[in-house]
């Protein structure tokens, strides 16, 4: 096999390991049911897929539930489930009329019975039921996004108006079991901020949601005032929660088929977040140290890097961290560096990433390219493309964040 | 022990190990001396240092030799060698007259004799015999360090003119053998590149030589023309070079204290090179990853960081990194990030570096610091003394590139 096909195989694996299908699947192999009854409670942008993996593992042991997914997300019916399409990112009245059919679907069970709750990305807007009148929320969610609002501010502030969120779902299902598996999209996994946490105990406190009303100088009415001060659970009894699909699994699937090609795998992160092209550079400098080593190595990185635009090309965070990774190998036998979005897409290109080994920056300087200048353009799409260095994927139905990869072969 | 201490610890171990005279000591107990004569040259800023450690240890074995190093920096007389200051980094008549002394010494030994050839950072300009006027010599230097070019570009042209550089010291040596104990301060130690390589086979052409003199447009004399054109020796059988003090020596030392204080220790590089802000935050992902590690980690980079100005404050390279590294590591029990410049000081400021735990963030804020106008300011200097995070050494002899450690301790 060729460093190329390594890695091909590397990224096949560790995506396949973060699919939605996937991801439900593994986690349903060590769930553990009651024996009452079982309702599945499916919400994000994943939310129809799945759902769609349980419908095929659990089949008619599922009596009922409702799947609340995006506009143009959901794809057919799924058993005895109602699949509702919803508005985001900003909630309108079919996430309402969806969460209260989930909450109806809830209501009423005893602890024999269990709550299989799927939670995807996209979940603060599509599963919320408010405790204050819908046009007010959507006005406070409207003036959150437009002041600039982190997604952390912002969730801590919703969740104070509405009726599922911040743990209150979770407490809502009880006496019922709840087992939540959870597609993380945020570095890290933070559960009580992916989809706002309807069943996990909320960390964020209401002096905190008076900080940000504050910051932002944001408008409440005298109800909006009064929730503000209202505490969420901070203990939930009755949940136990699987995180699946995360980058974490990103790269521990990378690690696994690493070790299976011959590498030794180290995974230094699954929060990148410095600059892509320094992660780049830091990845060559490993390559350095271990060029003469005797054994095949791997170096794992996932996360999410950030660009500084100094240029007008065209380019990605995943393209500037291969490229930038190009002179410090260059030389060094067996070494390739590569770097994907997991989505599919990298920056507002067709690629997903880059790949580049040991020749990438010769090949590039017989075209009359240097990379210094390409990268302080951010046109690494048109080097890349040049040296056959570009990776392509297409929409691959995930999406956990990048994932950087250092190989030396021996 | 408390975090502080283990960090203590480790880089005085480190650094003890990169110091002139351990590491002569360390390359002379495996050294390997013929029947004949023993003439010692030692060339470089530590090139007393070198000496005196190995008079130390050789004693009345020494039957002579040459010490040239810069002015200020000889501390008296070293048994029978003659001691000799110079100019740097311009050479001048006495670098000349030294090397000329050197060349003396040499001239005449049998294969049966060994000359210990002691190199330091600094070599370049203090140990000099031109093949060209000095006045051409000095001028050209003086173009070339005013056209910025860089210095391994200044080292493939003034090799060319000199009596000694590119391997030719080691030709006038011969047939005695050549024992090099090379003290590197330029990262990934290209020994060609170190002091110019008296003692190494030439890896740079004639071809890249006039490359650098058509780039920057220098003035050249018919002769020197001529003499750029000369090859420089590809092979040399009679040396044999050992490489000591070098930043990869640091990051060792600093493995091994790290196992024996109860870290499992991985060296990621020793050719660090990315921002120093990058490094930082790259360390802290690290962090992040292990923070449930069962066992206590460290994590150790060697290199040189940048540090992009963007602002007016106080600070080093490694305060930048110890700092950037601090929001990142806020609240992860038993994580600290230090750095440290080997030669005890970081940029223009009394501090060698910097130390921050999972407490500074907090204490920071705690004083209204946001470490991230700090570091726009460029100002980690002053908040690192607000919160105890200085390191001091004063100088410690030394000079081999920087040292950062991320420990994790359980």
């Amino acid at each position: 096999m060729t460093l190329r096909q390594d890695a091909d195989r590397i990224l096949r694996s560790a995506l396949q390991a973060a699919m939605p299908d996937t991801a439900v699947k593994k986690a349903l192999a060590s769930a553990d049911f009651g024996p009452g009854k079982l309702i599945l409670i499916s919400a994000g942008k994943a939310a129809w897929q799945m759902a769609s993996a349980a419908v095929t593992e659990l089949g008619d042991r599922i009596d009922g539930g409702v799947v609340v997914t995006k506009y143009g997300h959901s794809n057919g019916p799924l058993g005895r489930l109602d699949i509702y399409e919803a508005g985001h990112p900003v909630p309108d009245e079919n996430s309402y009329r969806a969460t209260q059919a989930a909450i109806d679907a809830v209501t009423g069970l005893t602890e024999e019975d269990t709550v299989l709750f799927l939670l995807s990305g996209g979940g603060s807007a599509l599963f919320e039921k408010p405790l204050i009148p819908p046009e007010d929320l959507s006005r406070l969610t409207k003036e959150l996004l437009a002041c600039g609002a982190e997604i952390t501010e912002m969730n801590t502030v919703r969740k104070r108006f509405s009726a599922v969120k911040g743990g209150k779902f979770a407490s809502l299902c009880a006496p019922a079991q709840v087992q939540a598996v959870v597609l993380s999209d945020i570095i890290g996994d933070p559960l009580d901020m992916i989809a706002s946490g309807p069943a996990y105990p909320d960390s964020s406190t209401a002096g905190q949601a008076w900080e940000v009303v504050r910051k932002y100088h944001l408008t409440l009415t005298p109800e909006m005032e009064r929730l503000l001060s209202v505490e969420t659970p901070k203990r939930l009894d009755n949940v136990r929660t699987q995180i699946t699909g995360s980058v974490r699994q990103l790269c521990a699937a990378a690690e696994t088929v690493c070790r299976e090609l011959g590498y030794r795998p180290t995974v230094l992160t699954a929060s990148l977040s410095c600059t892509a092209r320094d992660a780049g550079v830091m990845l060559s400098n490993i390559a350095q140290y271990y060029r003469d080593s005797p054994e095949s190595l791997a170096f794992i990185a996932g996360g999410e890097t950030v660009v500084h635009l100094t240029g007008h090309g065209k380019g990605g965070r995943n393209q500037e961290i291969a490229l930038a990774a190009a002179p410090g190998i260059a030389g060094i036998p067996g070494a390739a560096v590569f770097s994907l979005g997991s989505d599919g897409t990298d920056g507002p290109t067709d690629a997903a990433g880059g790949y580049v080994d040991s020749a990438t920056a010769e090949t590039l300087k017989g075209q009359g390219i240097d990379i210094f200048t390409v990268l302080q353009d951010n046109d690494a799409y048109h080097a890349l493309e040049k040296c056959g260095g570009l990776l392509k994927t297409g929409p691959t139905g995930t999406n956990v964040n990048d994932i950087s990869v250092l190989l030396l072969k021996k």
